[in-house]
Protein backbone atom coordinates (compact mmCIF):
# COMPACT_ATOMS: atom_id res chain seq x y z
CA UNK A 1 0.00 0.00 0.00
CA UNK A 2 1.04 3.64 -1.29
CA UNK A 3 1.45 5.99 2.09
CA UNK A 4 -0.94 8.90 1.22
CA UNK A 5 1.13 11.43 3.47
CA UNK A 6 3.97 10.93 0.88
CA UNK A 7 5.39 14.37 -0.77
CA UNK A 8 6.50 12.51 -3.66
CA UNK A 9 5.42 9.41 -5.37
CA UNK A 10 8.19 8.09 -7.06
CA UNK A 11 7.40 6.05 -10.40
CA UNK A 12 7.67 2.12 -10.25
CA UNK A 13 10.43 0.36 -12.06
CA UNK A 14 10.63 -3.81 -12.43
CA UNK A 15 14.32 -4.52 -12.12
CA UNK A 16 13.93 -8.33 -13.54
CA UNK A 17 16.63 -11.09 -13.34
CA UNK A 18 16.59 -14.20 -15.72
CA UNK A 19 19.15 -17.32 -15.00
CA UNK A 20 21.15 -19.13 -17.75
CA UNK A 21 18.66 -22.14 -18.03
CA UNK A 22 15.87 -19.64 -19.56
CA UNK A 23 18.90 -17.79 -21.45
CA UNK A 24 20.07 -21.18 -23.11
CA UNK A 25 17.05 -22.61 -24.26
CA UNK A 26 15.55 -20.70 -27.36
CA UNK A 27 11.70 -21.40 -26.86
CA UNK A 28 11.69 -20.49 -22.95
CA UNK A 29 13.72 -17.30 -23.92
CA UNK A 30 11.28 -16.05 -26.64
CA UNK A 31 8.19 -17.29 -24.54
CA UNK A 32 9.79 -14.98 -21.70
CA UNK A 33 10.81 -11.79 -23.82
CA UNK A 34 6.94 -11.69 -25.29
CA UNK A 35 5.94 -11.78 -21.22
CA UNK A 36 9.00 -9.14 -20.53
CA UNK A 37 7.46 -7.27 -23.33
CA UNK A 38 4.44 -6.92 -21.92
CA UNK A 39 5.37 -5.56 -18.51
CA UNK A 40 3.97 -2.50 -17.31
CA UNK A 41 5.99 0.65 -16.86
CA UNK A 42 9.74 1.36 -17.01
CA UNK A 43 11.98 -1.66 -17.12
CA UNK A 44 15.39 -3.20 -16.86
CA UNK A 45 16.63 -6.58 -17.63
CA UNK A 46 19.78 -8.10 -16.09
CA UNK A 47 20.68 -11.72 -17.84
CA UNK A 48 22.94 -14.92 -17.00
CA UNK A 49 24.38 -16.91 -19.28
CA UNK A 50 26.63 -19.77 -17.49
CA UNK A 51 25.16 -22.42 -19.05
CA UNK A 52 25.77 -21.04 -22.46
CA UNK A 53 29.64 -20.67 -21.43
CA UNK A 54 30.10 -23.19 -19.98
CA UNK A 55 29.26 -25.60 -23.05
CA UNK A 56 31.35 -22.74 -25.25
CA UNK A 57 34.01 -23.50 -22.99
CA UNK A 58 34.02 -27.02 -23.92
CA UNK A 59 34.10 -26.10 -27.59
CA UNK A 60 37.12 -23.92 -27.10
CA UNK A 61 39.09 -26.32 -24.69
CA UNK A 62 39.04 -24.21 -22.19
CA UNK A 63 39.01 -25.69 -18.58
CA UNK A 64 35.93 -24.32 -16.25
CA UNK A 65 36.90 -24.08 -12.49
CA UNK A 66 33.84 -23.64 -10.14
CA UNK A 67 34.93 -23.21 -6.68
CA UNK A 68 31.80 -22.90 -4.18
CA UNK A 69 29.55 -22.45 -7.27
CA UNK A 70 30.97 -20.06 -8.35
CA UNK A 71 33.10 -19.86 -11.62
CA UNK A 72 36.65 -18.88 -11.61
CA UNK A 73 37.87 -16.43 -14.32
CA UNK A 74 41.15 -16.36 -15.65
CA UNK A 75 42.42 -14.35 -18.91
CA UNK A 76 40.95 -16.61 -21.35
CA UNK A 77 38.05 -17.12 -19.35
CA UNK A 78 37.18 -13.47 -19.36
CA UNK A 79 37.25 -13.14 -22.87
CA UNK A 80 34.74 -16.64 -23.39
CA UNK A 81 32.58 -14.72 -21.13
CA UNK A 82 32.22 -11.50 -22.49
CA UNK A 83 31.79 -12.63 -25.86
CA UNK A 84 29.34 -14.95 -24.75
CA UNK A 85 27.34 -12.45 -22.33
CA UNK A 86 28.29 -9.00 -23.95
CA UNK A 87 27.99 -10.59 -27.46
CA UNK A 88 25.94 -13.17 -28.32
CA UNK A 89 23.23 -13.32 -25.52
CA UNK A 90 23.03 -9.81 -25.15
CA UNK A 91 22.70 -8.84 -29.02
CA UNK A 92 20.05 -11.64 -29.26
CA UNK A 93 18.01 -10.33 -26.48
CA UNK A 94 18.00 -6.91 -27.60
CA UNK A 95 17.10 -8.29 -31.55
CA UNK A 96 14.36 -10.19 -30.04
CA UNK A 97 12.52 -7.13 -28.07
CA UNK A 98 13.35 -4.70 -31.02
CA UNK A 99 11.46 -7.03 -32.95
CA UNK A 100 7.77 -6.24 -31.08
CA UNK A 101 9.10 -2.95 -30.71
CA UNK A 102 10.71 -2.78 -27.05
CA UNK A 103 13.54 -0.40 -27.80
CA UNK A 104 16.15 -2.02 -26.06
CA UNK A 105 20.01 -1.24 -25.23
CA UNK A 106 22.44 -4.29 -24.07
CA UNK A 107 25.07 -2.93 -22.19
CA UNK A 108 27.57 -3.90 -19.75
CA UNK A 109 28.41 -2.26 -16.89
CA UNK A 110 31.57 -0.76 -18.45
CA UNK A 111 29.20 0.99 -20.85
CA UNK A 112 29.07 5.08 -20.08
CA UNK A 113 30.82 3.84 -16.83
CA UNK A 114 27.25 2.58 -15.40
CA UNK A 115 28.56 -0.37 -12.91
CA UNK A 116 32.24 0.22 -12.06
CA UNK A 117 33.36 -2.56 -9.70
CA UNK A 118 36.46 -3.25 -7.42
CA UNK A 119 38.00 -6.65 -8.52
CA UNK A 120 37.85 -8.99 -5.64
CA UNK A 121 40.62 -9.61 -3.37
CA UNK A 122 42.68 -12.87 -4.10
CA UNK A 123 42.63 -13.72 -0.67
CA UNK A 124 41.19 -16.44 0.57
CA UNK A 125 40.40 -17.55 -2.68
CA UNK A 126 40.96 -16.19 -6.16
CA UNK A 127 38.67 -15.62 -8.04
CA UNK A 128 40.29 -14.06 -11.32
CA UNK A 129 39.20 -11.46 -13.11
CA UNK A 130 35.56 -11.06 -10.97
CA UNK A 131 34.13 -7.91 -9.76
CA UNK A 132 32.20 -6.31 -7.00
CA UNK A 133 29.91 -3.31 -7.70
CA UNK A 134 29.27 -1.00 -5.06
CA UNK A 135 25.37 0.74 -5.32
CA UNK A 136 26.78 4.17 -4.67
CA UNK A 137 28.89 4.14 -7.89
CA UNK A 138 26.12 3.29 -10.28
CA UNK A 139 25.77 5.89 -13.14
CA UNK A 140 21.69 6.40 -12.27
CA UNK A 141 21.38 9.65 -13.97
CA UNK A 142 22.64 8.28 -17.42
CA UNK A 143 20.34 5.20 -16.31
CA UNK A 144 17.44 7.55 -16.09
CA UNK A 145 17.87 9.66 -19.09
CA UNK A 146 17.59 5.84 -20.86
CA UNK A 147 14.79 5.15 -18.82
CA UNK A 148 12.70 8.29 -19.27
CA UNK A 149 13.56 8.48 -23.10
CA UNK A 150 11.57 4.75 -22.93
CA UNK A 151 14.42 2.94 -23.57
CA UNK A 152 14.68 -0.65 -21.76
CA UNK A 153 18.37 -1.33 -20.71
CA UNK A 154 19.34 -5.15 -20.89
CA UNK A 155 22.46 -5.62 -19.01
CA UNK A 156 24.82 -8.74 -19.01
CA UNK A 157 26.83 -9.82 -16.06
CA UNK A 158 29.90 -8.24 -16.92
CA UNK A 159 31.24 -4.51 -15.13
CA UNK A 160 34.84 -3.50 -15.09
CA UNK A 161 37.36 -1.64 -12.71
CA UNK A 162 37.72 1.53 -14.64
CA UNK A 163 41.63 0.88 -15.05
CA UNK A 164 41.04 -1.18 -18.54
CA UNK A 165 39.92 -4.50 -17.34
CA UNK A 166 36.46 -6.48 -17.72
CA UNK A 167 35.20 -8.33 -14.90
CA UNK A 168 33.26 -10.76 -14.65
CA UNK A 169 30.45 -10.40 -12.36
CA UNK A 170 27.57 -12.65 -10.44
CA UNK A 171 24.12 -11.38 -12.63
CA UNK A 172 22.12 -11.66 -9.25
CA UNK A 173 24.45 -9.06 -7.94
CA UNK A 174 24.04 -6.99 -11.10
CA UNK A 175 20.30 -7.09 -10.24
CA UNK A 176 20.43 -6.20 -6.96
CA UNK A 177 23.36 -3.25 -7.77
CA UNK A 178 21.00 -1.45 -10.03
CA UNK A 179 18.14 -2.27 -7.60
CA UNK A 180 19.24 -0.40 -4.78
CA UNK A 181 21.21 2.64 -7.15
CA UNK A 182 17.83 3.03 -8.35
CA UNK A 183 16.08 2.97 -5.18
CA UNK A 184 16.91 6.05 -4.44
CA UNK A 185 14.74 7.82 -7.61
CA UNK A 186 11.87 4.88 -8.21
CA UNK A 187 9.92 3.10 -6.78
CA UNK A 188 11.85 -0.48 -7.19
CA UNK A 189 11.01 -4.27 -7.24
CA UNK A 190 13.14 -6.63 -8.17
CA UNK A 191 12.29 -9.53 -10.07
CA UNK A 192 14.25 -13.03 -9.71
CA UNK A 193 12.85 -15.02 -12.25
CA UNK A 194 14.45 -19.14 -12.65
CA UNK A 195 13.39 -22.42 -12.61
CA UNK A 196 11.37 -23.08 -9.32
CA UNK A 197 7.73 -21.93 -8.38
CA UNK A 198 9.50 -19.20 -5.33
CA UNK A 199 10.65 -20.37 -1.97
CA UNK A 200 8.99 -24.02 -0.91
CA UNK A 201 8.15 -24.94 2.42
CA UNK A 202 9.16 -28.52 1.11
CA UNK A 203 11.40 -28.38 -1.83
CA UNK A 204 9.78 -31.91 -2.97
CA UNK A 205 6.02 -30.17 -3.02
CA UNK A 206 5.37 -27.17 -5.62
CA UNK A 207 2.10 -26.60 -3.53
CA UNK A 208 4.14 -25.50 -0.86
CA UNK A 209 5.06 -22.07 -2.12
CA UNK A 210 5.61 -19.57 -0.02
CA UNK A 211 3.92 -16.38 -0.88
CA UNK A 212 4.99 -13.56 1.53
CA UNK A 213 7.80 -13.18 3.90
CA UNK A 214 9.28 -10.49 5.98
CA UNK A 215 12.82 -10.33 7.12
CA UNK A 216 11.70 -11.72 10.73
CA UNK A 217 9.78 -14.42 9.23
CA UNK A 218 12.86 -15.58 6.95
CA UNK A 219 14.81 -15.87 10.42
CA UNK A 220 12.48 -17.84 11.70
CA UNK A 221 11.92 -20.27 8.38
CA UNK A 222 15.68 -20.23 9.24
CA UNK A 223 15.86 -21.26 12.60
CA UNK A 224 13.40 -24.16 11.55
CA UNK A 225 15.78 -25.57 8.82
CA UNK A 226 12.94 -25.00 6.33
CA UNK A 227 15.37 -22.73 4.31
CA UNK A 228 18.12 -24.09 3.12
CA UNK A 229 21.52 -24.27 0.66
CA UNK A 230 21.54 -22.00 -2.40
CA UNK A 231 18.08 -20.19 -1.67
CA UNK A 232 20.13 -18.83 1.57
CA UNK A 233 22.32 -16.49 0.12
CA UNK A 234 19.61 -15.17 -2.48
CA UNK A 235 17.17 -14.20 0.56
CA UNK A 236 19.71 -12.37 2.57
CA UNK A 237 20.66 -10.52 -0.89
CA UNK A 238 17.06 -9.35 -0.85
CA UNK A 239 16.35 -8.66 2.24
CA UNK A 240 19.47 -6.50 2.05
CA UNK A 241 18.03 -5.30 -1.22
CA UNK A 242 14.44 -4.30 1.01
CA UNK A 243 16.70 -3.07 3.57
CA UNK A 244 18.38 -0.58 1.17
CA UNK A 245 15.45 1.10 -0.12
CA UNK A 246 13.89 -1.31 -2.82
CA UNK A 247 10.16 -2.00 -1.93
CA UNK A 248 9.69 -5.24 -2.63
CA UNK A 249 11.32 -8.63 -4.41
CA UNK A 250 10.03 -11.67 -6.05
CA UNK A 251 11.24 -14.76 -6.28
CA UNK A 252 9.44 -16.74 -8.80
CA UNK A 253 9.48 -18.66 -12.01
CA UNK A 254 10.19 -17.40 -15.39
CA UNK A 255 6.70 -18.33 -16.83
CA UNK A 256 4.60 -16.51 -14.01
CA UNK A 257 6.43 -13.28 -14.70
CA UNK A 258 3.13 -11.24 -16.10
CA UNK A 259 1.31 -12.87 -12.83
CA UNK A 260 3.63 -12.02 -10.61
CA UNK A 261 3.06 -15.62 -9.22
CA UNK A 262 5.97 -16.31 -6.54
CA UNK A 263 7.24 -16.02 -2.84
CA UNK A 264 7.46 -11.82 -2.24
CA UNK A 265 9.85 -10.64 -0.01
CA UNK A 266 8.49 -7.37 1.78
CA UNK A 267 9.82 -5.04 4.66
CA UNK A 268 8.91 -5.36 8.06
CA UNK A 269 5.88 -2.96 7.95
CA UNK A 270 4.75 -4.78 4.84
CA UNK A 271 5.52 -1.83 2.59
CA UNK B 1 36.40 27.08 -45.32
CA UNK B 2 33.36 27.77 -44.01
CA UNK B 3 30.44 29.66 -45.64
CA UNK B 4 30.56 33.24 -43.78
CA UNK B 5 27.21 33.73 -44.94
CA UNK B 6 25.77 30.02 -43.25
CA UNK B 7 22.68 30.95 -41.02
CA UNK B 8 23.97 28.49 -38.06
CA UNK B 9 27.20 27.12 -38.15
CA UNK B 10 26.97 23.34 -37.59
CA UNK B 11 29.25 21.61 -34.54
CA UNK B 12 32.11 19.57 -36.05
CA UNK B 13 32.09 15.32 -35.53
CA UNK B 14 34.67 13.32 -36.13
CA UNK B 15 33.53 9.63 -36.88
CA UNK B 16 36.60 7.10 -37.11
CA UNK B 17 36.61 4.00 -38.45
CA UNK B 18 39.80 1.30 -37.59
CA UNK B 19 40.27 -2.26 -38.77
CA UNK B 20 40.92 -5.47 -37.69
CA UNK B 21 44.81 -5.38 -38.32
CA UNK B 22 44.75 -2.07 -35.51
CA UNK B 23 42.23 -4.21 -33.39
CA UNK B 24 43.83 -7.25 -33.57
CA UNK B 25 47.09 -6.43 -32.39
CA UNK B 26 47.11 -5.00 -28.33
CA UNK B 27 50.30 -2.54 -28.39
CA UNK B 28 48.66 -0.85 -31.87
CA UNK B 29 44.84 -0.54 -30.02
CA UNK B 30 46.19 1.07 -27.05
CA UNK B 31 48.47 3.54 -28.87
CA UNK B 32 45.51 4.29 -31.36
CA UNK B 33 42.81 4.97 -28.22
CA UNK B 34 44.92 7.03 -26.84
CA UNK B 35 45.20 9.06 -29.72
CA UNK B 36 41.21 8.86 -30.44
CA UNK B 37 40.82 10.15 -26.42
CA UNK B 38 42.80 13.11 -27.18
CA UNK B 39 40.95 13.81 -30.11
CA UNK B 40 38.98 17.40 -29.53
CA UNK B 41 35.32 17.32 -29.99
CA UNK B 42 32.64 15.00 -30.67
CA UNK B 43 32.95 11.82 -32.01
CA UNK B 44 32.33 8.88 -32.45
CA UNK B 45 34.74 4.90 -33.21
CA UNK B 46 33.13 2.62 -35.41
CA UNK B 47 35.44 -1.17 -35.40
CA UNK B 48 36.14 -3.62 -37.29
CA UNK B 49 37.60 -7.30 -35.92
CA UNK B 50 37.34 -9.92 -39.44
CA UNK B 51 41.12 -10.67 -38.05
CA UNK B 52 40.27 -12.22 -35.02
CA UNK B 53 37.16 -13.74 -36.17
CA UNK B 54 38.44 -15.59 -38.46
CA UNK B 55 41.02 -16.84 -35.59
CA UNK B 56 38.29 -17.61 -33.60
CA UNK B 57 36.80 -20.15 -36.51
CA UNK B 58 39.63 -22.04 -36.64
CA UNK B 59 39.84 -22.62 -32.64
CA UNK B 60 35.60 -23.64 -33.22
CA UNK B 61 36.31 -25.53 -36.47
CA UNK B 62 33.92 -23.28 -37.96
CA UNK B 63 34.79 -23.22 -41.90
CA UNK B 64 35.54 -19.16 -43.14
CA UNK B 65 33.60 -18.96 -46.56
CA UNK B 66 34.97 -15.60 -48.07
CA UNK B 67 33.58 -14.52 -51.79
CA UNK B 68 35.24 -11.61 -53.84
CA UNK B 69 36.88 -10.28 -50.05
CA UNK B 70 33.57 -10.64 -48.38
CA UNK B 71 32.53 -13.37 -45.36
CA UNK B 72 29.53 -15.80 -46.17
CA UNK B 73 27.91 -15.34 -42.70
CA UNK B 74 25.84 -18.53 -41.65
CA UNK B 75 24.31 -19.13 -38.71
CA UNK B 76 27.21 -20.31 -36.76
CA UNK B 77 29.76 -17.38 -38.20
CA UNK B 78 26.45 -14.92 -36.92
CA UNK B 79 27.44 -15.93 -33.88
CA UNK B 80 30.97 -16.34 -33.97
CA UNK B 81 31.17 -12.68 -35.23
CA UNK B 82 28.74 -10.89 -32.51
CA UNK B 83 30.71 -12.80 -29.84
CA UNK B 84 34.17 -11.26 -31.48
CA UNK B 85 32.32 -7.66 -32.70
CA UNK B 86 29.90 -6.88 -30.21
CA UNK B 87 31.52 -9.16 -27.24
CA UNK B 88 34.88 -9.41 -26.81
CA UNK B 89 36.47 -6.27 -29.21
CA UNK B 90 33.59 -3.97 -28.22
CA UNK B 91 33.64 -4.47 -24.55
CA UNK B 92 37.64 -4.46 -24.58
CA UNK B 93 37.50 -1.29 -26.56
CA UNK B 94 34.90 0.86 -23.83
CA UNK B 95 36.85 -0.52 -20.79
CA UNK B 96 40.69 1.00 -22.22
CA UNK B 97 38.24 4.18 -23.14
CA UNK B 98 37.06 4.47 -19.77
CA UNK B 99 39.99 3.73 -17.76
CA UNK B 100 41.66 7.05 -18.86
CA UNK B 101 38.41 9.11 -18.53
CA UNK B 102 36.61 8.97 -22.27
CA UNK B 103 33.24 8.05 -21.48
CA UNK B 104 32.76 4.86 -24.00
CA UNK B 105 29.44 3.45 -24.36
CA UNK B 106 29.69 0.68 -27.05
CA UNK B 107 27.00 -0.57 -29.12
CA UNK B 108 25.42 -2.50 -32.41
CA UNK B 109 23.07 -1.37 -34.41
CA UNK B 110 20.25 -2.75 -33.38
CA UNK B 111 21.06 -1.55 -29.84
CA UNK B 112 18.12 1.31 -29.02
CA UNK B 113 17.57 0.60 -33.12
CA UNK B 114 20.15 2.98 -33.88
CA UNK B 115 21.21 1.14 -37.15
CA UNK B 116 18.52 -0.82 -39.20
CA UNK B 117 19.56 -2.67 -42.14
CA UNK B 118 17.87 -5.13 -44.73
CA UNK B 119 19.08 -8.27 -45.11
CA UNK B 120 20.98 -8.50 -48.17
CA UNK B 121 19.20 -10.61 -51.37
CA UNK B 122 20.42 -13.74 -51.76
CA UNK B 123 20.29 -13.28 -55.66
CA UNK B 124 23.19 -12.93 -57.16
CA UNK B 125 25.03 -14.13 -54.21
CA UNK B 126 24.00 -15.80 -50.76
CA UNK B 127 25.99 -14.12 -48.34
CA UNK B 128 24.01 -15.09 -45.41
CA UNK B 129 23.11 -13.08 -42.34
CA UNK B 130 24.66 -9.83 -43.54
CA UNK B 131 23.15 -6.32 -43.67
CA UNK B 132 23.09 -3.39 -45.97
CA UNK B 133 21.95 0.19 -43.41
CA UNK B 134 20.15 2.70 -44.40
CA UNK B 135 21.62 6.37 -43.54
CA UNK B 136 17.50 7.56 -43.63
CA UNK B 137 16.74 5.28 -41.19
CA UNK B 138 19.61 5.73 -38.32
CA UNK B 139 18.18 6.56 -35.00
CA UNK B 140 19.98 10.04 -35.22
CA UNK B 141 17.60 11.20 -32.56
CA UNK B 142 18.76 8.73 -29.70
CA UNK B 143 22.99 9.32 -30.95
CA UNK B 144 22.54 13.32 -30.77
CA UNK B 145 21.00 12.22 -26.98
CA UNK B 146 24.32 10.36 -26.29
CA UNK B 147 26.94 12.87 -27.81
CA UNK B 148 25.03 16.36 -26.31
CA UNK B 149 25.72 14.11 -23.08
CA UNK B 150 29.46 13.82 -23.92
CA UNK B 151 28.83 10.28 -24.63
CA UNK B 152 31.48 8.46 -27.05
CA UNK B 153 29.60 5.62 -28.69
CA UNK B 154 31.70 2.99 -30.32
CA UNK B 155 29.91 0.83 -32.81
CA UNK B 156 31.09 -2.56 -33.69
CA UNK B 157 29.75 -3.83 -37.14
CA UNK B 158 26.80 -5.89 -36.18
CA UNK B 159 23.00 -4.41 -37.11
CA UNK B 160 19.76 -6.30 -36.97
CA UNK B 161 16.78 -6.13 -39.57
CA UNK B 162 14.42 -5.21 -37.29
CA UNK B 163 12.61 -8.90 -37.15
CA UNK B 164 14.94 -10.63 -34.65
CA UNK B 165 17.98 -11.41 -36.62
CA UNK B 166 21.11 -9.53 -36.13
CA UNK B 167 23.09 -9.14 -39.22
CA UNK B 168 26.79 -9.11 -39.96
CA UNK B 169 27.70 -5.38 -41.66
CA UNK B 170 30.99 -4.35 -43.17
CA UNK B 171 32.48 -1.90 -40.64
CA UNK B 172 33.22 1.01 -43.66
CA UNK B 173 29.58 0.62 -44.34
CA UNK B 174 28.58 1.13 -40.44
CA UNK B 175 30.79 4.84 -40.63
CA UNK B 176 29.97 5.84 -43.93
CA UNK B 177 26.12 5.07 -42.52
CA UNK B 178 26.97 7.19 -39.71
CA UNK B 179 28.35 10.04 -41.46
CA UNK B 180 26.11 10.61 -44.06
CA UNK B 181 22.97 10.38 -41.14
CA UNK B 182 24.57 12.47 -38.99
CA UNK B 183 25.17 15.27 -41.52
CA UNK B 184 22.01 17.05 -41.24
CA UNK B 185 22.95 17.56 -37.64
CA UNK B 186 26.43 18.14 -37.43
CA UNK B 187 29.41 18.91 -39.61
CA UNK B 188 30.83 15.82 -40.14
CA UNK B 189 34.42 14.67 -41.40
CA UNK B 190 34.52 10.77 -41.88
CA UNK B 191 38.23 9.22 -40.73
CA UNK B 192 38.88 5.82 -42.74
CA UNK B 193 42.57 4.41 -40.27
CA UNK B 194 44.45 1.89 -41.75
CA UNK B 195 47.49 0.18 -42.10
CA UNK B 196 48.45 2.70 -45.29
CA UNK B 197 49.38 6.29 -45.31
CA UNK B 198 46.14 7.27 -47.54
CA UNK B 199 45.81 6.86 -51.43
CA UNK B 200 49.18 6.60 -53.28
CA UNK B 201 49.98 7.28 -56.63
CA UNK B 202 52.93 4.71 -56.79
CA UNK B 203 51.60 1.48 -54.28
CA UNK B 204 55.38 0.98 -53.85
CA UNK B 205 56.53 4.38 -52.71
CA UNK B 206 55.21 5.96 -49.43
CA UNK B 207 56.23 9.35 -50.83
CA UNK B 208 53.39 9.36 -53.26
CA UNK B 209 51.11 10.44 -51.29
CA UNK B 210 47.94 12.22 -52.59
CA UNK B 211 47.11 14.72 -50.43
CA UNK B 212 44.01 15.92 -51.29
CA UNK B 213 41.25 14.50 -53.89
CA UNK B 214 37.96 16.06 -55.65
CA UNK B 215 35.53 13.44 -57.29
CA UNK B 216 36.67 14.63 -60.61
CA UNK B 217 40.45 14.12 -59.70
CA UNK B 218 39.15 10.91 -58.38
CA UNK B 219 37.97 10.20 -62.01
CA UNK B 220 40.92 11.49 -63.71
CA UNK B 221 43.14 9.14 -61.21
CA UNK B 222 40.96 6.17 -62.53
CA UNK B 223 41.49 6.95 -66.56
CA UNK B 224 44.83 7.07 -65.59
CA UNK B 225 44.72 3.78 -63.70
CA UNK B 226 46.49 5.39 -60.93
CA UNK B 227 43.90 4.04 -58.59
CA UNK B 228 43.03 0.64 -59.07
CA UNK B 229 42.04 -2.63 -56.80
CA UNK B 230 40.84 -2.72 -53.19
CA UNK B 231 41.16 1.69 -52.80
CA UNK B 232 38.34 1.91 -55.24
CA UNK B 233 35.23 0.74 -53.52
CA UNK B 234 36.56 2.60 -50.39
CA UNK B 235 37.03 6.28 -52.48
CA UNK B 236 33.70 5.37 -54.03
CA UNK B 237 31.95 5.43 -51.05
CA UNK B 238 33.77 8.18 -49.98
CA UNK B 239 32.53 10.24 -52.54
CA UNK B 240 29.29 9.31 -52.61
CA UNK B 241 29.44 10.53 -48.21
CA UNK B 242 30.60 13.67 -49.81
CA UNK B 243 27.39 14.12 -52.25
CA UNK B 244 25.37 12.79 -49.78
CA UNK B 245 26.51 15.78 -47.43
CA UNK B 246 29.47 14.55 -45.18
CA UNK B 247 32.05 17.82 -45.37
CA UNK B 248 35.34 15.32 -46.07
CA UNK B 249 36.53 11.94 -45.76
CA UNK B 250 40.29 11.01 -44.55
CA UNK B 251 41.85 7.77 -45.79
CA UNK B 252 45.21 7.66 -43.29
CA UNK B 253 47.32 5.53 -41.26
CA UNK B 254 45.85 4.89 -37.90
CA UNK B 255 49.07 6.29 -36.56
CA UNK B 256 48.54 9.59 -37.93
CA UNK B 257 44.47 10.41 -36.03
CA UNK B 258 46.28 13.07 -34.38
CA UNK B 259 47.89 15.23 -36.71
CA UNK B 260 45.53 13.90 -40.17
CA UNK B 261 47.88 13.24 -42.50
CA UNK B 262 46.59 11.33 -45.09
CA UNK B 263 44.39 11.77 -48.77
CA UNK B 264 42.21 14.19 -47.96
CA UNK B 265 38.50 13.68 -49.97
CA UNK B 266 36.71 16.79 -50.25
CA UNK B 267 33.97 18.15 -52.18
CA UNK B 268 34.78 19.75 -55.98
CA UNK B 269 34.36 23.32 -54.18
CA UNK B 270 36.63 22.66 -51.70
CA UNK B 271 34.36 23.34 -48.60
Amino acid sequence: MHNLDSPIQKEAISIVKIGGDVVDNPVSLESFLSDFQKLEGKKILVHGGGVMASKMAIDLGIKTTMIQGRRVTDAETLKLVTMVYAGWINKRIVALLQKNGCNAIGLSGADANIIPANKRSPYPIDYGYVGDPLPGKVNTGFLSNLLNNDIVPVFCAITHDENGSLLNTNADTIAYTLSVALSSLFKTTLLYCFEKEGVLRDVNNPNSLILSMTKSEYKEYLDQNIIAGGMIPKLHNSFNAIDEGVSEVLIMHADNLLNQKGTRLISENGE
